[in-house]
């Protein structure tokens, strides 16, 4: 079964929409509710970690929530999405990750990425929802002096 | 009445070019006419300043065409427009402003840059198109020795 | 004949496609093939270099390629395409590179932009596909340093 023009075009649209709320949830202090938009086997790996499944993925967005000092923000730019399918999607995207730390004016100063790179994403449509089934981070500009997020150990 | 998915398509997209083009005319020496972006009533805030009403938005919006040393770019991303209905909508997006001052060259040298935040809008649709009703700019990062442009005094 | 909403929609999402194509490409090794997304006349121009043809436009694109040390993002953001008919769009967008070195650890550690300005682009739909006519590059943000790419010489 073919989508239309207009479903093709519904579903760019839902995808980006899941993709920009990625973004929201970090941002504001909501990471810990990423795993919601993944699907319940969903991946997300950067080249520092993988994590797999629910549990994997609550428990390692739950540490950017507890960097309670850490502002950012998750820019996703040249959004291409290829809908396969009424259930199958891909994406990828630029990645622009924006990461310092409050100061006393309440504001960061670092205004130069922390990150730049690629998003490369699976989509798979739930229940009439789309989700993430995987998101990979490639990572090609990283600011001197950064590290990834690693799962603690 | 709610609205068909087309129609709330058309109405996500004729809200982005208003923000695009808020940003436009700030960039290339028309910022006193963003005032026309918004309604009559209409609402600018920023940490440093709110402006009420179409003369107080004129006034404030006026002091950026005067800048004609300085260059920015208004870069708006990761924008999610909620449609409410076929008269209501309000959006957040990722806000990056771009600011030097012009060279020798012709060109600024400042490419990080001086703002990072968020927009909060609202908007409304009048005789058949979308305006501002109000927009909020949430600032999280600043370059250092940044300052916000206020209303003169 | 005049399009309809939704067949404006549709060009406006393929003109989109395109322009993320372009940066795609570039910064993934394959620059050279950048000519096949203008027409056989299409002009590609920046402040230092015109390029008018598919031969030369071949030519000029190929030196990206071979920069094999140098890593690139060619963000296009506040896309406002203005479809004209069926056949003929143009479009106003800003534009950000980043443009680093890859180091030891294979990234690159220059995370502010290189250039930030416009792109000024014409379009037209040749056998069901929209090219580039014209893009035209305007710089108004140089990182210290940075030197434009120019045709050899």
């Amino acid at each position: 079964m073919s989508l239309s023009p207009f479903e093709t075009l519904l579903a760019v649209h839902e995808c980006t929409a899941l993709m920009h709320e990625y973004g929201y949830r970090f941002d504001h202090g909501a990471g810990v509710t990423v795993a919601d938009l993944f699907v319940e086997d969903g991946e997300w790996s950067s080249p520092a970690v993988t994590c797999r499944g629910r549990d994997e993925l609550i428990a390692f967005f739950r540490l950017r929530d507890e960097m309670t000092d850490r502002m950012t923000r998750h820019v996703v730019s040249n959004i291409t999405v290829e809908v396969r399918s009424a259930e199958r999607a891909t994406a990828r995207s630029i990645a622009i990750e924006f990461r310092g730390t409050r100061g006393p004016d309440g504001l960061a100063a670092e205004t130069s990425p922390a990150l730049v790179g690629d998003y490369e994403d699976e989509f798979v449509r739930v229940d009439g929802r789309w989700k993430f089934r995987r998101r990979n981070v490639v990572i090609d500009f990283k600011r001197s002096g950064e590290v990834y997020l690693r799962a603690s150990s």
